[in-house]
């Protein structure tokens, strides 16, 4: 299990290199509201994943185009697969960090792992993958889009061989 | 401000009779998730909104067609105007109410009014209105479908002489 | 991969048994809402979450206690780990059930297995699990509390050996 | 009602100044998640009570203290009514702006008036208002706390009279 996550160096457009394994990630900033909280007093364990969200269009948007634009023609990213392992509580108004980047890439399935840090002490929250598949609008499963493609490449992440 | 809220009579498939009114309206069920509350300890206000729609598409269906059907005859009924007034707070896993049922109508206006109350101690949580147009999937404004005229109707709620 | 999930007896109080298995789950039906679903159409991944913590409340409380009864004695289970795979959508205005039994418990860790169903078409939605431990208010780690403890062994699910 | 929201001038830390109005508001951008749309494409009612909790967050920061340091000093600002109404539907990844400003202050209620608009298109998409009281732990009613009197009296919004 992962319990340190530290920045070596910050580089334009919001991304970092992770300290321990130079690692290239995405980050998007943001804060807990109230909305995201539950009675314990610490975020809903659901809301991670609308992070994951945040992080994972950043991280698209960050290589040139949107989800929104992937959207536009014709194809759509449902996830099939969702983990999330918690490490740490985050509370009410903490300025939190979501690090996003490409996970693995297979024949009709590509991935993101994700880590939700307190960046002000460095506090690992949590981490987690999503797993996606392409499809079009009637639901046929399509080879990853070209946008895709580009973004794991540029994360050195290849399709994995069988 | 509405303070009390009394049931004088049940009717079949989820119907009431308020005692101070005589007014009918229509209730549903529910229990209060974690997910719905926040760190306050309490219900996150804005998930009120989730159970006036509970509400409102219980009392669509009671009158024998469920929301879904009427957007399959391709019309929509998104808000226009809503306000909720608090009077009490609702914890974690309280058994709630929300009672609904039609406000008024207008030519390309209509209402629901709701309560949600915790049946067991009697006590009123919140009430409130939404407002609604009838649309077209290309945003023409319509006039309201018959289903809704039809449930409107059965409440003896008449449309607004202006 | 799960693909069938059938039910070959309807027990006493939601629980039921499954066909191919012969194992004891707990049934918890809801009506999927529009807040519910996106805008490609379907559930949002993330509010399959709520329904597992739904069927999860259902399961504890017709053991004979309420998750909320076991908060009152001081003891927290909040998730430590947690997964969910996706077999198909489900859509709005869907009458699905959640089915939740317990996975498997260590000195210091418990888990649920879920299934969610649409019960009409006897699809699989989706399934997975999640992980809890026992915290005290300070967030000391306890052994599972007796009511948890007490769930298990009705379930014949009792403590790995490692 | 209210259809145009014109900004005359750009402050210093997110203030900005209404064209029309001459008024003083807080801005706070954010940009539309998928999990904040529903299938009919575009924001859910509801979350627009998330935006105005952010806008209000923001504005309450803004002036020197966050409402997390209010909650430290023991006070808690319930809602008790809230409106809104709907001018334009917002679609997934928009960016939008919430403006937010005091409304009124009574002896012991006090109210934020909210613009959801968004910046490019300068479309009008919604605009509210959220009332809330001031309470202790114990739920007793006390006077506004000195920061939000603070808040109000920097936007020249006085105690009503009565």
């Amino acid at each position: 299990m992962k319990r340190r996550f530290d920045i070596a160096e910050e580089l334009e457009n919001g991304f970092v290199i992770e300290a321990d394994t130079g690692l290239k990630w995405h980050r998007e900033r943001f804060r807990v509201l109230y909305a995201d909280t539950d009675k314990a007093g610490a975020v809903y364990h659901a809301n991670y994943l609308k992070y994951f969200e945040l992080g994972r269009a950043g991280l698209i948007r960050a290589t040139g185009k949107s989800y929104k634009e992937i959207e536009a023609t014709g194809m759509f990213h449902p996830i099939v697969d969702l983990r999330v392992r918690f490490e740490n509580h985050a509370d009410y108004d903490d300025q939190l960090s979501v690090y996003a980047r490409p996970r693995e890439i297979e024949p009709v399935k590509f991935g993101y792992d994700y880590i939700v840090r307190n960046d002000e002490t460095r506090t690992l929250i949590v981490h987690g993958y999503t797993v996606h598949c392409c499809i079009s609008k009637r639901f046929r499963v399509l080879p990853a889009d070209p946008v895709t493609v580009k973004i794991f490449a540029e994360f050195g992440v290849v399709r994995a061989k069988r």
